[in-house]
This record gives structure tokens, sequence and C-alpha cells, in this order.
């Protein structure tokens, strides 16, 4: 049997099984699942059918409740029905989790599980959603990687369909939704073998059908209620076996196993870690290390969660057990521990041998809001369990200063061979930079025998924020479900990075630095701040750099650079030979361009070839001789909370504020956004006075309120820095008749959007195109347009009668602020 | 200090505190939740104020998630806002909650705690919704009486307000919200002094206000989520420690002590049951008795559930303890056990001494849906820890014979003293008889020293379902909650009951019964079925009559017949010395018309005295004659499952019907309701052929299809039974011509709602008022209408060739019932 591998994320995993075994699809979007419901969707408008031949129908309601109302409502239909949610979005389709459950009907729903907005809101992975709607009655399998989402996913509807019992399908937010990593394709033929007609038919059959009516939802009283409650019970006893029988099913068309709960380790551990979700793979990267250095030590899964098999997780365990960590990715205040920890002491209770000696459970936190998690943490919840007096309700990854719950780990421990290549990229959001690198885990992984790993960090600012790339490449299956910590290249694929951060922060000594730069390779290091030149030397870096923006647009390519950066980064960093690579990214560009024709491809190919040609390494002096500097994340004049906070997550540097630093309650002081200067844009818009109509247009339209007026008497003027522009004002105010006038930009706070321009109503007479705002590259402006900006800022209001002090008072306002409600944003 | 009493449910006296503590409550009702909302409201309405003064405002909205978000606005707006709620209500609040808890607001949710829609709807109690919240971070206090119910609401306003942290304050729904017991009143003027003022400025200073700008529902990046998380431990930690101070402090107050866990029974219990909400009444008692009886048992109640407060139920719990069972109101399937009980396992797993035997745990599940739970029940389960290998997940008060998790419990164990004045009342949804019973307890209650208690069993079917008012009576505190089991006075306000049901299955051997009846005293015994006369001299019952609409329409009350029949219980029941019970009633109807004035007061005072002279014992035959039978519940034709299942829960039988008995997954046969004949109409609709012009209107309108038409040859007319009525036909249908036509009443399905004489056109030119359709004691009119509707049924449709039996085809309908979902309906 040859396998196929393809290179995909756990969102297209989980719904290309999800589409091919279900008939509808009922859904909502909300981060990190929405991927999964846009490709159903996809899939469905292109007429792309399940294994029945069918299309299957998706339909997108207005919330998560109504998807979870559609999908109970198609499944009482007979239809084979799923959906895909996480967070706040989970919890609108609880109240009808328990109907589902409680009628006995088989369905997944696959959960890219998210944080549970409380003193803020997450986009990212962690467990609460999922473990909040535990008390439904739903069986909960997890998956821990691409490849494993898109086989939990099949063996949850297999599952799904031979139980009765309704399946959550979960997995981590992000990590696993988001990572695209190299996944053996279960094929439709594959799928469509291990999906039993005969069970498909008797779901149909208990359809709500006048042809042979049912009555479904009735009230019960105190009489017989409960007795109808317990009547489930064997229907649940039956799942683990269930999905046991499902696993090996699979193992036999696929050659590959999988098991409720999975021991990896020294068979006679005496210190034992256990978890669920991505999270696993850096466990079992620590634990294999470990063991290799004589240390009895393992870590067992939880794959199928509920209904929580006893037997089979005390079965899995190495009797020699002495300790036990049990790691969850939720926080439930006001228990005793959180859940995973309570279901390992409660199976210990009940089933451990009487006459042997109880391990100890100790219970800890780790990765909320996809807080990282690394191998490192593993192997210190396992020190954990040789000391004195273990600490449970321990966190990891953070500095907890406030209730001293936090372990220490040794960011030393690494666990990766040298046969992994790794690489980081810094891009901007809606740059291509990530649709480049994706690309590239995508070209290696499915047409070279090497494996790939890509993970793609955002912050939630989306477009115009740092995004870092993290890519692996290695000879076998990579389960590194953690960020690189020591990259062999480094890609800045703009400029401005490097006065901003330390772009060399996950550089590896001796590693490639690859920099877009305007700049020419002989001019480069003078535009570097001392801190980076420093960082470059004690690195011993090796500099390369292209002016990507010139060669993208003399090929033809506009202002996208990502083609050019890719193929610099396979000429560069070695993962394939050099000739190879390029013949790889020429390839590539077969692929998506061949029906465009021959000119399009030769476009394409001359683009890569300009890339290599424009491309220089650049020697680096002996010592650092610039006197540029960093600039700070915020001003100095910022209030001290902004110093000591903002600043510091502004500069990257959020993971080591300690909890101390954080508000209480998620309550945070206003008006602070004013210190931070993203300083996105490439272009930015300058002011013609000559032909300003004084309308005011601009200030008003500009979104990101960077573009600001001002009428002033002229003797300010006197102090005013070379390049400040002003004219006569003319307007009619009597209080403002002789002052001057200025439309002032702040550079670092303008996004480049355009807005200003085109609702500027003043045309130039003799230049086409030209009006009183035109947008121009920021970096021939920055200088002047930063000081006359600061300057711009001294000038007082004109009327000094007008209080701006004085805020409303809130008895203004009525009391109670109805209906005001973040829950479920985002 | 004198405590003044007054007799109120747990709603109101829930409701009273919520009032006069808070500022806004945003509202939507959900049974059993809705009296709080709907007091609070009506109290808003009237003007009453809060202790501040202020009149709070009570919004409805359009949902419970609507409400949430409403609370979650206006806390954020720095008012004291609560709401109330159940159920899958609840489960709509869910994703505020963590918004709410996040931010570390105080807010007191009240929670008439109730079943789950799963397999079926249940309006009725258990403390799966609130369980299902559990994770959301509130803490979590439970009361367990009325009295409980206005102290622990007062205990979560102080406590919240301290604490910072919202509480969900939860008692059992219908047990606790709707028992009316005797309440030691908080007076407003305590409620203000234990409220602290300057913590109610401390959260209006966290309001969202311009005057002091806070941001409040960030989105936080991976950086510094998980530290924002963990800030709020302290807050978490300092919860059990307030609730006790707010306990000491209310205890001061009060003089009623209350604790996060209370263990009562013996210092050196070996064996204790562990459980929450109401029945710990019944669990008290219970070990009360066992006690008394030298047993080292031991009941510890939790009323602080959340936070768990693991030192403080290890401290309550007696070192001699070396089995513990476990009492969840909930099920979670799939898990170890129920929540309570893995809290508890945790517990001693932490915290019991590492040197001493750790204590045997098994949980078990009881009171799903207000299913019964007696002192025998929480003796079943300590009886069980004696066992060799006591079992674990058991269920009480039902028979499980598909997993055998059931414990057999001895009803005959009893903890009721002869002090106990017990009392059972028949009567039909809306007749009265609930306010009779519960105006009676209102009057002994507060105007006694007695204590009172009444609880109200309804069916979901509410108008027109038979009511059970259970009361006791009794010189201390009754904290008996559960049903009467013996009861020595049975009033039975319905005649038509005693063909129906067993009306003395509750009678205790000697009991009083008092029967309102047509028949005069010396008729009325040949007028009941012969099983009803058996049980009558089984017991030795001493028989009352009254002829309750007549007193009651000579009267002047119409026909409203509860004074009639409470005046009567007052006489017999020897509650009071019968003088006092006369001067009671009058003084009430003094409170209640006194402002209408003499006349009005003395009608009801006349109608008290003409029930007395109306009132006769019937001196019981020494043997039962009669040859009238109980009727069946229903016909002997209906089909086997009908008669199985559903005959049972129509005879009262359901409790006993095993969990084998009930449909998997909620699933039910339909169509059978038409074998259930409520037969509740007092009045039915009488056919006037004579004025009739054969409209249909009658038929189209009537509610409940009990009037029915049909066309026929008249060739069939010579079955009919005497008393069939029959015209001519007057349609123009050529395929009906010389057909006779008749209008036939369902006697047994109709409700006597009149509808159809309503809508009837046809007026008698000669009597005013009559009709085609005229409304007539049903008494008079059944044995005939009975017997010409069962010929009726077999005429056939009068067009053969219309094949009514094709049902329509599932594939004429669309595939999905996209948005069905009954998950909040109720």
């Amino acid at each position: 049997m040859t396998t196929r591998r393809i290179v995909v994320d756990g969102s297209e995993a989980t719904a290309r099984i999800a589409h091919l075994t279900n008939e509808v699809m009922a859904i909502y979007p909300i981060t990190p699942s929405s991927g999964m419901g846009e490709l159903a969707d996809a899939w469905s408008s292109a007429g792309r059918p399940n294994i029945w031949g069918v299309v299957p129908e998706v339909i997108e309601m207005q919330s998560e409740a109504g998807a979870a109302g559609a999908v109970h409502g198609a499944l009482q239909g007979g239809s084979l029905t799923t959906t895909f949610t996480a967070s706040q979005g989970l919890l609108l389709m609880y109240p009808n989790m328990f109907k589902i459950a409680g009628e006995l009907t088989p369905a997944v729903f696959h959960i890219a599980a998210r944080a549970l907005a409380t003193h803020g809101l997450s986009i990212f992975g962690e467990h609460s959603d999922v473990m909040a709607v535990r008390a439904a009655g739903w069986a909960m399998l997890f998956s821990n990687s691409p490849q494993e989402a898109q086989d939990m996913a099949m063996v949850s509807q297999m599952a799904t369909l031979s139980s009765r019992i309704p399946f959550l399908h979960a997995f981590d937010g992000f990590r696993t939704s988001h990572e695209v990593n190299v996944v053996e394709l279960l094929e439709d033929a594959t799928v469509r073998e291990l999906i039993d007609d005969d069970l498909v038919r008797a779901h149909r059959e208990r359809q709500l059908s006048p042809e042979s009516p049912v009555l479904r939802g009735t009230a019960q009283n105190p009489d017989v209620f409960f007795q109808g409650r317990e009547a489930a019970n064997p229907f649940y006893a039956a799942v683990p076996g269930i999905v046991e029988r499902a696993m090996r099913r699979f193992e036999e068309a696929t050659g590959r196993a999988y098991h409720p709960f999975e021991y990896q380790g020294a068979p006679d551990a005496e210190r034992v870690v256990m978890l669920m979700g991505s999270a696993v793979g850096a466990a079992r990267e620590a634990v294999t290390k470990l063991v290799a250095e004589g240390e009895k030590v393992g870590v067992l899964t939880v794959r199928l969660y509920r209904p929580f098999d006893r037997e089979a997780m005390l079965a899995a365990l190495p009797k020699t057990v002495r300790g036990i960590a049990v790691l969850d990715r939720t926080k439930e205040p006001g228990t005793l521990g959180e859940p995973l920890y309570q279901d390992v002491v409660t199976a210990l209770a009940q089933g451990w041998p009487a006459d042997a000696a109880k391990p100890v459970v100790i219970g800890g936190r780790y990765g909320l809001g996809s807080k990282e998690f690394t191998p490192a943490m593993a192997k210190a919840a396992l020190d954990e369990l040789d000391a004195d007096v273990p600490l449970h309700g321990f966190t990891l990854g953070i500095v907890d200063d406030v209730s001293h719950t936090s372990l220490r780990h040794d960011p030393g421990f690494v666990t990766e061979g040298d046969e992994i290549k790794r690489a980081v990229f810094y891009g901007l959001g809606s740059d291509g930079t990530v649709g480049a690198t994706r690309n590239s885990v995508k070209i290696i992984g499915e047409h070279t025998d090497l494996h790939a790993q890509g993970y793609f960090v955002f912050d939630s600012k989306k477009a115009g924020a740092v995004t870092v790339s993290h890519l692996r490449f290695g000879p076998n299956p990579i389960q590194s479900t953690y960020l690189i910590g020591e990259a062999e290249f480094v890609g800045v694929h703009q400029f401005e990075f490097v006065e901003k951060f330390d772009v060399l922060a996950l550089a590896k000594p001796g590693a490639t630095m690859l920099l877009n730069s305007p700049y020419a390779p002989d001019e480069v290091w003078d535009h570097l701040p001392v801190e980076l030149q420093q960082r470059m030397l004690e690195l011993d870096i090796k500099l390369f750099v292209i002016d990507a923006l010139s060669v993208a647009r003399e090929a033809g390519m506009g202002g996208r650079i990502n083609t050019v950066m890719q193929a610099c980064y396979f000429a560069l960093s070695g993962v394939l030979p050099r000739d190879e690579a390029i013949a790889q990214i020429k390839a590539s560009i077969d692929r998506s361009y061949g029906k465009r024709g021959r000119a399009v491809l030769e476009r394409n190919y001359a683009a890569v070839d300009a890339s290599l040609a424009g491309l220089f390494e650049v020697t680096l002096p002996s010592e650092a001789t610039a006197t540029k500097r960093l600039r700070p994340p915020v001003p100095e004049h910022a209030p001290d909370f902004v110093q000591r906070i903002t600043a510091r997550i502004i500069a990257g540097e959020g993971e080591q504020l300690p909890v101390s630093a954080l508000p209480l309650g998620g309550t945070w002081p206003t008006a602070t956004s004013q210190y931070e200067r993203r300083s996105i844009a490439v272009d930015v818009p300058i002011w013609d006075p000559e032909i300003c109509t004084q309308c005011a247009l601009c200030a008003i339209a500009c979104p990101h309120a960077s573009i600001r007026i001002n009428a002033y008497d002229p003797k300010l003027l006197e102090d005013a820095p070379e390049g400040f522009k002003s004219v006569p004002w003319k307007g009619k105010d009597p209080g403002l008749q002789g002052f001057a006038f200025t439309v002032q930009l702040a550079p670092d706070d303008c996004t480049g959007c355009g807005v200003c321009v085109d609702v500027c109503p003043a045309r130039s007479k003799s230049e086409v195109k030209h009006k009183a705002i035109n947008m121009a590259p920021k970096v021939d402006h920055l200088e002047v347009e930063r000081e006359t900006w600061d300057f711009f800022r001294t000038i007082p209001e004109p009327r000094p009668d007008w209080d701006a002090e004085t805020p409303i008072k809130a008895s203004q306002l009525r009391k109670p602020l109805f209906e005001f409600s973040g829950a479920c944003a985002g």
C-alpha cells in the first residue's frame, strides 16, 4: 500500500473527513475553527461530493446557537450532520448538546479548542471550551497533530455511528488547527470503506418522519424522568470498546495505531506525566530524551477523555509508577484541581490495587491562551515529582509571583536533533510572508522525502502586525509542537523590523540571515541599529541582502515580494541542494500557473532567476559601528504603566511579564495606544499646502487619527523645525483671523491606507492625479515628518476658552448599560 | 429581639432579599424560577424600594442570553444587578458568566435548580443546570429550605460584595422554590445593616464610566493571557473565609448559624452521607432517627460548593468515619462519578492524614427531575456502606433493572413523629385548591404558634390536571422535604376523582376523608366504586361530605368552592381547636376583604357558616356494595405500549416503572393521547339538532377535537343507541343526498372550555342565550354521551374513495428540518 502524503493544517485535515462523511453542515465562524467551515463551504460550492456522491449542504446560521439548532434539527431529520466551532461559540451550542446526547444521536462536532473569554478575550488555544461542556454527555476524543486530526475525525465518525453517543473531536486551536505538517492521506476509498452503511441506515431510520412517526422531545414528570435518564447507561458503557474497535479497524486499513490511552516511555517508569492535546508532542520529546539518558519516566496520553475508561487508563500505566503529574490546559477557579487531574485521582482511588502503594498525583495548568509548552516544561513537571512535597496546582510557562504556583523550567533543555533544519521568517500581516512560507512547507513536504512543519505566529491585531513563521524540515515526522528557539535561518521580510525589535532573538550562533533591504549590500550595515550589529557579530551571523521590492517590480510582480524571498530562502537554506531547491520552486510555479500559459510561467521563472541574481552576501565588519539605536517601543514620556507593561508587550517581551504585572480582572488603563507607534505604513500621505482648500476632510476621514489639523498664532512658527509646513488660515472665525494653518501627519501612527487621498477634493490643475494630499514612500519622509509631528503636538488648541479637559459626566448618561457584553465577540 | 414569622415559598423568600439589595434585575421567565422574576417585577411596578430607597429597575429581555448580557452590562455600569433562572436558561447565560467572573464582578444569580432537557424535557428540580456551569468560576452556595433561601440570598450578597467573586445561589426547583414554610423574617433594617456601603461604593467605582475611564474586555495574546488569568487566584482563595465571616455576621444579627460545611449526627460516626440541596432535610431526619437508635452515622451538608474548601470539609467530618456515601442530584454520563463525589474523593486524596485509614467513598445519584428523596433512601445509602463491596455509581428512588445501579430502600422507615399533622388535598389545576391550601398554611404558620409546610404537586399538563397539596403542621420547624406518605386527612375536591384513581393511596388508617359530593350523604356511598369502598373499610376511614358547589353558589360565591372546602378542613382536621380554627378563618377573611366593606365580609362569614352547616359525616356500611368499578386508565383496546407504560403513568403509578420500561433516547410512540380520557370538564356542550344550521363551526373551533361531525347513510341508525341524535343532512354534495347528520361530543376528551358555544351562530328564537350548542352539567349527560360517542365512532367516513390512510411521504418534504430544537422550551 503506497500512502500519499499531503501537507495540510489540522483544520483542513479534519474538514476533509467531515465533508466526506456528512450530508449537512450548519456553521458559524469563530476563530480558530473558521477554517474548517470555510473549506467545507468552498468544497460544497465547488460541487465536491461526499463518499456517497452527494454534495453536502453547508448552511451558515446567525450564531453558533442557530448552528446548533440547525444541526439538531438536521440530525432529527436523519441527516449525517456536523459543525465546527470553538470557545464561547461552543457554549452557545451547549443547550442543544444535552438534547442531542440525551436523544442518543450520532454526530461529531469538530472543535479547534480555544480559550473562553474571561478577564480578557483570547482567540488562542487551550481546553477551557471543551472542558466547560463536558457535562453534556458527549464522548470526547482528542487529537494532537494534523495527522491525528484527520485520523481521529475518522475514528469519531465511525464510533459515533456505532455507539449513538455524539462525539466532540477536539484539537488545540492554532497549534494543531493552523500548523501545517505532513499528513498521510486517508484516501476517499478508505473513508468509504470504514463507514458502515448499516449504521448510517439505522440513523436514517431513527429520523422524525411522517412515514414512521415517533415522538421525541416530550415533557416528563417526576414519575419517569429519572428512569428515562438512566436508560442511556449501556450506551455510554459501550463507548470505550467501540472506540478501541474502531481504532483497530482503522489500523488495519491504514497501519496507524491509536488507543484510548497511549503510554510512551520507560516500561518501569516511576514518574509519569499525563496530558492530552498538542502538548503531547513536546512531552513525548522530553520523555524520549530523558529515557535515553536513563531516567525512569513516561508520558501517558489521553485520547478518549469521555467516557473516561478507568480500566484502560490503569492498564496503560506502568505498575512501577510512584508519581503522576497531570497537566490540564484549562483553569477552573474554585476547584481542588482541574478536570483531568480530578479524573486521574478518582481513577486511582477506584481502581489502584489496595495492597499497592498509591502513586502521588499532582496537577498543574499550562498553555492557557496558547502559552508555549516546551519539552523543558514537561521535564519540570516530572522533576517536581521528585520534590519532598510535590507542589499541586502548579503552573508551567509563566512566572507566578502572586500565588507562587509556577514551576521553573530549564530553557537549556532542548530535545531537537541536528537533523532538523529550523527557520523563522518575520513578515507583516497581509504581506504574503505566511503564504510563501506555508508554500515552502508544502513543496518540501509533498514533493521530497523530507518531513516538514510550519507554524505561524500572528497576533490578534491581524493586518499590519508582525507575523513570525516557524518552519522545520527533517528526515523524520516532526512532532515538535512548540515554537523554534534556535533557528539556523532568519528571514526578515521588512527592513523596518531591524529598528523595532531584536530580529535575531531566535537565531542560533552561525545562523544565516536574509534581509529584505532597500539599501545596497555595501550600505546596509550603516542602516542597522547598533544593538543588531552587536548581536550579528556575537552570533557570527551570515548576512544576505536582497532588494526584494525592486526585484519584484522589475520582474513584473508588482509589490509582491514573497516569491523573491522564497527563492532566496530555497537557495540559501540548505534544506535541499541548491539546484534541486530551485527546480522544486519552478515545479511549484508550474503547478500554480501552468494553466495560465507560457508567458506567465516565464515571468515567474524569471523572477526566481532575478532573485538569485539580486541576492548578495554582506561581509560583516569586525565591530559595531552604528550610532543609531533600536527605537524604544514607547516614548520616554509615556506613563509608568505603559513603560512597565505595554512597552514590554510591544517589544515582544510580554512572555516575561510576571502575574503581578497583569491588571486584575482585565481592567486596563485607557488611552495607551497613543504610545504605541506601530509605524507600519510603507507609503504615507504628504500635504501640499499650495492647493489645499483647508476643508479638513482628510483629518475627518482618517480612520487612524493620524492626519491632524490646527489653526494657530503664526508667532509659534518661530520655533518650528525645518520642513514644517504652514499657510495662512482661510477660515471666517473672527477669533482666528491672521492665524496660520497646518495639516500634519503622525507618521508612526499612519497605516498607509490612503483614505485621506481618496477624500481630498483639491486637485492640481497642472499634474494629473495630484491632490492636496498625496502618497509617497515613507522612507523618504520619515525623519522630517517625525520632527514636524513632535513640534505640531506642542501647538495649543485655537480656542483656549473651550475646556476640552472637562469630561462628560456619568450622571448625564442613563445608569445601566444594557446589553453591553463582549462575551461572544471574536 | 422578637422575630417576625412569615409563610412564603423559597422563591418569595429569595426574591425579597434580591429586590432589597439590587438596583437592576434583567430577567427572562423559565420554570421554576419565574416566580422570583414575577415578584420582583410586581414589586418594582408597585414602587417598592430597595434598602437604599430606590425602586429597582426590572427589565424583561428576549431570552436568558439577553438577560445575561443586560446583567453584564448593568454590572459594568456599576449597578448592583441580579437575575433569576434555571435549566437551559442558565446555560444561555454561561458565555457571559465567564466574563462576569473573569472581570471580578460582584453579582448573585438566584437559581431554582432544574433538570436540563436531555431525552425529555423536565421542568422539575435537580442540580444538572448549576453543575453544568460550575466551570465558569462562580462561587456556589446552596440553600435547602425557604428559610435558608432567604438567608443564603443574604449571605451570597454580602460575600460577593466582599470577594468580588460572583455567586450562584442555588436551591432545588419546586421542592424549595415552591414549598411554603415558616420563615423567620430578615427585616429590611437588618438587610440594610448587613450590606456594607463601602463595598457597594467600591463596586460603583469600578464601573465603566467616562469620569474615570478604564478599559475592560481586551483581546490578549499568548504572551500575557495566562498570567492575567492566574492573577485572580487570591480572590478565589479568600472566598471561603469571606463566606464564613459573612455567616458569623449574619448569625450575630439573626441568631441563625450557618457554615460552609455543616455536620449533624454522631460525633463518632463511622458512616456519613454527604449531599446538598433540599434532600438535606430528609437526610437529617434519617440520621436523627438512626443516631437515636444508636447508629454511628452522620450527614455532612455542603453549603458552599465552590470554591470547594477542602480544609473546612475535612474539619467538619468526624475522624472516625470509615465510609462516605456522596449523593449527587445530577448525572454526568461518561464520568467516573458525579461532581460532588469526585470532589470528595479528591479532598480525601489531598488532605486525609497519610497515617490514617482512608474512608471508602461511594457516589450515587438521586432525585433527578424531582424524583422523591426520602429518609429511607438516605438510610439505604448509609446501609450500602456496610456492604462487603459497597456499590459505587448507585441510584436511589428508582428500579434500575438495566444497569442494576439502584439501591433498595425500606418504605417502612418513617421518621415523622405523631406531633405532625399531615393532610393531602386532591384538586383540579386552576380549581383553587392549591390557593386555598396554601392559604391554610399561611393562616396557621403566621397566626398561631404552630409550624406549617405546604408543597403542591402539579404535573406539567397544568390546567385540568390533578393537583395534590401536601400540608404538614406541627410544633417544631418542619424540614420533611418529601411528599406525605401517611396522611391523617384527605380532601377530595372533585367528586370525579373517586372513579379515576385511588384517592386513599396516601391515607393513614383512621384518616378523615372530606369529599366534595354532588350526592347527598345518604346517597354518596352508592356512587363510589367498589375498590374505594373496600379501601375505606380497610382503613377505617371517617368520611365527611359536602356539596361544596351548591353551598358556594348559595352563599353567592359563584362556582368557587375553595373557601367552603377550607372551612370544612379547618373544622375537621384538629390542627387547631375547632372554635379557634373557625376564628382564624374569619380573621383571614378580615385581612383579605376588610377594605371591601361590611357586606363582602358578611357574605364570606356566611359562606363559612354555611359550609359547616352543609358538612355531614357519613356512617359507612360494614361492607362494599358497589358494582361500579374504578375506570381503567385506558380502554382495553389500547395497544400494548399504552397498556404497559402510558396507562400506568395516567394511573399515577409511573414511579413504579423500572428503567427498562422507558423508551431509549426519549423516543415514544405517537398517537397515544387518544387513549387518555382525562374527562376533566365540569360542564359539557350539548347539541340541539332543532336549531343547528350544520355550519360545522363548533367542530372546527374545538381546540380539543372533542366535537365531531359526520354525514352518513341513515340505515346505520338502526344500530344507534337510545339518545343518539340525528337530523337529515342539509348539504349539497350530490354523493351525500338523503344522508343523516350528527354533531357528537367525545365527553371524556372535552375540557369544558366552551369555545364551541362561543362560535355557534345559530340562536333560538324562543329562548334567550340558547344556541345549537349549549353547556350543561356533565354529570347529567355523561352516560348518554359516552354511549353515543362509542356508536358515533363506528360510523365510516362519508367518502370512502378518499383514502385517509395514505400518509404524506417523507420524500415530499425537504430533508433537513433546520432549526427544529426543543432545547429551550418550557
